[in-house]
This record gives C-alpha cells, structure tokens and sequence, in this order.
C-alpha cells in the first residue's frame, strides 16, 4: 500500500476527525396495493432460515445491540475477504455515507459527484456546507478520468462515484475505476449499492488502494430495505476514524441478526439476483416495443427515455393515476426519463399494460 | 410562548441550521449466562401483541420504511398530547442526541451538563470541538440554578440536564426545572430516559417553553434497548431543523412497528414500572444491611456507595469475576460508587447473594 496516498487521503480528513484515536480492537460483548417501482426495492421473500435468524434476535428486545458492530463486521470481512478493522456496519449505507461526509468536510470544503449521480449526496454537501462539484459523465457515460484528475475535482476532499450508477444503471468496467484510483489522490467513494446485479465488483480495489471506501448496502441486492443494513469497506485508518464518530448503538439486534443470516446463506440470493438481470432486459425489450429507450442497465432498474409527445413527469403523473409509482428526476437532463424497478413478474406485467393503456387511450 | 425566548433559541443553531428551512408535514407514505446489570436494560418479556406487531412488520422487510417517521410521530403525538411537528424518532435517543449536537454546536462553541451525567454527552462535545462545562449539582443533588444562570454555562449553545440523573438516580421536581427554564435563555435539553421509574415528568414544559427540548427512549421503561427507539419533544421550528438534518431512514421497520404497539399499548407496562420501583426499595434496604449506602433513586438502577476499604472498581472486578456485571464511573468523584442496574427478582438475589459471598470471603 502506498503510505503516500494513505497519508494524503487522511489529510482530507477534517480538523476534528484528524485528531482522533483509532479505537482498539473491541471484545466481543457478552452477550400495498401500487405497483411500486419507484425506490428500486427487491419485493422477494427472505429465505425462512434468514426469518428464523430475526424471530430469535427479537428474544433480546431488552439487550442492548452487541458494541461497535463486531459480529456483523467479523462476518461481512470473512465473507469478503477483509479483516474486521477494514468494516464498518451501517444503519443503512446512507448512514456511512453521512459519517463521511461528517468526517471530511468543513464548512467551505468541496466534495464532487460524478453526475447525474444519487442525490442525496446533494443534501449531505449542504448540510455540511460544502461545496458540491457535479462532474458529468464523458461520452457513452464513461469515467471522466481527465476531468478528475486536473480539474476542480482535484481540489475535493473527496470523490463519490456510484458503480452501477443511480439513476442511469450504467456500470463501468472496474479497471477504469482502478486507472482513476492508481493516478488520484483523492478519497474515491465507491458505492456499490446495485454491484449484484453487475458483472463485476470493486471489492479488490480495497486492498489495493487506501485511497477507495467502497461502499454495500443489503437494501437492494438482499431484500431489505426497511431493515437498513449497509457496509463500508477500507483502509483501518479511515474506517476506525469512522467508526470512532460513529452513534452509539447505530443498528438494532434484528438488522445485525438478518445481516449475519444473510451473509451465511447469501448464496440462496442468486437466483433472485439472476432473475432480476432476465427481468430487466425483458422488460427493456417489451419498453422498446411500446416506444421506449431504456439505458443499458446493470442494477435492478431501467431508466427509460419516454416516447416523445409527453415528458417524464407526464408519464409519471400518469401512471400514478393507475396505481404504478416510477421515479422521475427533472435535475441533469432527465426531464424525458422515467426510472422503473424491476419487481416481480407480475408488477412488471402491470406495469407493461398500463404503459400500454395510456398509450392506446385518447389525451 | 414567548417569541424572545424562541428567537434566542434559534439563534444558537449552527450557521448551518439557522439556514434551514422546517420542512412541511410529509405525506404518508404508501404503502447470556452474565447478572447483567451493567446497562440499566429492562429484562421482561415484551406483551404478545407487541411481538406480533414485529411479526407482522418483517413481513415488509424489503420496502423502505416510512419517510419521516410519519406513523410513529403521529402516534407518540397523540399519546403525549403534542402535535406531530413537536415531536422527532431517533434511532434510540442516543442519535437525537448527537443530532442536537450537530444542530447546535460549531467549533469551539460551548455546551454545559449537569455532572456528574451521560457521559456520552463528553463524546459528543469533542466530536464538535465544543467546548464541554460540567457544571456540579448543587448541595444534596440540587438543581445549581444560579450557576446556570450566571456562571460560564451562560455562554453554552445548550444545557443538558437529565432527570432522573444518570448515574445518580436522583429526580430534580418539575417545579424547579421550571423555575430555571422560565429565567433561562438557554435552550435546555431535558433527557428523560429515566422519567417512567420517577414521581413525574416534564411533559408539560414542552407546551409552556420553546426552549426546552425533551428526550425521552423505549430502552429502559419499555424493554426495547436492542430495537433503539426514541424521541424528541419541542417546539416544531426546532424539531423540524432537527427532521431536516437527520439521516434518511433513520429507523428500521422493526423499531417503527414495536413503537407504535408500545404506544397502543403502554398500560401493559403498568405492572412492570411499579415492580421496578418495589424491587428497587428492596435491594436498596438489602444493599444498606450489606454496608452498601445507595443514593435515593427514582429511575431503574441504584448508584451504591460501596463499604469502606475497597473501592467501586475493586468492587466491580470482584462482583465480575462471579458472573455479576455493575457499572462503574471513574470520574466526577464517584471512585467509592458502583451503579447496579433494576432486574428480574433472580437476578437481584443473585446480585446480593453474590455481595455476600464476597464480603463473607477472606481477601
């Protein structure tokens, strides 16, 4: 590892984060009625042994959640080929994602964001004062390397750069990210939020580089959503700094047990992975049928450029009316696009012939 | 309510904060082997209607859970009498707590606490680079009003004064915390984690005083410290500054669905509150036959002076070494003090049998 981007990413870090002790190894404590396509939820059912897992959790109510994480943090580093000091676990990956933003910025810092990108990152930057850089994706959606290295960008604390991206679904290939990483020396935020459903991942960038925080979430991929279990993974001197500003008893005993359960038995989620990669390429041939242009996507949605005639927020509109709820996003040049999730066979269904209602009927 | 009072209020808010705008009411969403008495957890068993509303809720593991917190707000607002712009969830209060923090304080600014207190609260000042008063009780754990009025915490953003104490146990009277509330220009975040063990509450202040911000968690009274649930009472311009800047999806599905049973059902806990204030007098009067004197306590624990010739940690390595967990606080003058958590009837005895053997063995 390079102690000279180690050292330079810790130098983002901000005055407070700076001076903090990395924390010691702790001990183990003793111890509907819509079709809903518009958060790109995975409406699947959990394997019984994983509800098991959280019908036993839920006996220690009354326990305070296990400290720090550890046995949610053992498990994901042996799952994934780290060690434990190389995780943090979150409420959530938005709750990692705010931490670093906490961690990096002072008032008048700057952060950027490939763009269009999640927009949440949007929100953190204000409530932290920051700056927000939106550099554009280059031609074909490709990494805007250059623009990165020599630009305004190099002035950024940090970089947050989602792979497959929300919302347009493109991936690149990670020996791209691996160039940029190798040649910057900027804290590359890695959110792999929809990596499941893609080719590739990023994960052996972390051991490679200090300078990439990669970020899980199991919102997506695992089913649960409105259970907030995310991850992130890095270099100790960064994640122990985080982990150090980290709330006090972040995730509670049910997300912390079906977290485990899911990493032990994460192989019974490939089918469902392998099933919403077919979905989504049926649904964007049957979209195309009817007049749409969905964007070669990798995550479990399409963002689909809308016939001409109406705009995205029309299509929107008009398909709330029959009970199928799209995202829209009217910010980056999206005003056409609709974001569509891919649920299960029969929402997809729904979806296809209500886009076909509205089409056939007289505006 | 007085407009001065809130104005002075607000303007404690960060630079940050002060720019927020509150936003407008969200619509709703569619769709161990160990004695441990080291945490002050609430070792019963939850009523089955309360279990089977998690049940149920896990059922919808996979959709994001309500923006907002719109459902549980609306609950605990009915049931507190407060408007649902009054109140905020937390992820225990724990992260209300820091939330306040992040509001409130800018490098170098000031907050002041009652001491000895949360020490959590210490944490949090540092991760601000605030500076942190700890202004002493008055004479036999009295309120220093005038210290607070007059002294350096005249300077501090906020106050943090919880009641009943942690770790003293003591109750301050409403009566007195109004008195200082009504003479203060200081915001005063009342923490009462504690308040279902005590005589009273301070409720009533949140409609008569816009500088007071109360706390209050599910953890202790309601038995849920492994599901974090809590909130935050005050008026809406604060409380909304406070939603605007908390974390998406801040709590799960799970901690949502148990804290609106509780709420339904809260008489259910009647029964459990009056066995905590019994076996609380109880083990008090068993502990003074054992040398032990415990401070006067109105919440689930009792701080315990231990008998002379050892001293609070000898005595909590001791108690350990058999299997027994008891808290202990190094700092603020509490050397010669053990804190001892409120369990079941076995575990009280198991603690006194244990103190016994101790006492009785040769050293």
């Amino acid at each position: 590892m390079s102690d000279a981007r180690l050292l330079s990413a810790l130098s983002s870090l901000s005055h407070v984060a700076k001076q903090l002790e990395v924390p010691p190894p702790a001990l183990p404590a003793l111890g509907a009625t819509c079709v809903k396509l518009n958060m790109n939820e995975n409406p699947f059912p959990l394997p019984p042994v994983v509800k098991k897992s959280a019908t036993a959790a839920f006996e220690r109510h009354y326990l305070y959640p296990e400290d720090d994480n550890v046995g949610l943090r053992e498990a994901a580093a042996s799952a994934y080929g780290l060690s434990a000091d190389q995780v943090i676990a979150g409420n959530g990956s938005s709750e990692l994602l705010g931490l670093i933003y906490k961690a990096f910025l002072a008032p008048g810092d700057a952060v950027a964001m490939i763009s269009p990108g999640f927009s949440f990152n949007r929100k953190l930057a204000m409530l932290h004062e920051a700056q927000f850089l939106e550099i554009g994706w280059g031609q074909d959606h490709s990494l805007p390397t250059q623009q990165l290295l020599s630009g305004p960008a190099r002035d950024a604390k940090f970089i947050v750069l989602a792979n497959p991206n929300n919302p347009t679904g493109t991936f690149i290939a990670i020996a791209e990210i691996e160039r940029l990483v190798a040649q910057s020396d900027r804290l590359i935020v890695l959110d792999e939020a929809y990596v499941d459903f893609a080719p590739d991942n990023g994960l052996r960038l972390v051991n490679r580089y200090p300078n990439v925080l990669l970020l899980r979430t199991f919102s997506k991929s695992y089913a649960t959503a409105g259970l907030r279990i995310g991850f992130g993974f890095g270099h100790p001197e960064l994640i122990g700094r985080l982990r150090t500003m980290q709330n006090l008893f972040n995730m509670n005993v049910i997300g912390h047990a079906v977290g485990m359960s899911i990493i032990e038995h994460r192989d019974a989620f490939e089918e469902n992975h392998q099933y919403v990669v077919r979905e989504r390429e049926l649904t964007s041939v049957a979209l195309s049928a009817l007049g749409f242009t969905a964007l070669p996507s990798h995550a479990n949605f399409l963002l689909a450029r809308v016939p001409e005639g109406h705009d995205g927020a029309w299509w929107q509109a008009a398909l709330q009316r029959q009970n199928v709820l799209v995202a829209f996003f009217p910010e980056s040049g999206l005003e056409n696009f609709i974001r569509i999730s891919i649920g299960t066979e029969r929402q997809m269904d729904a979806l296809l012939s209500t886009v076909s209602d509205i089409l056939s009927s007289p505006n």
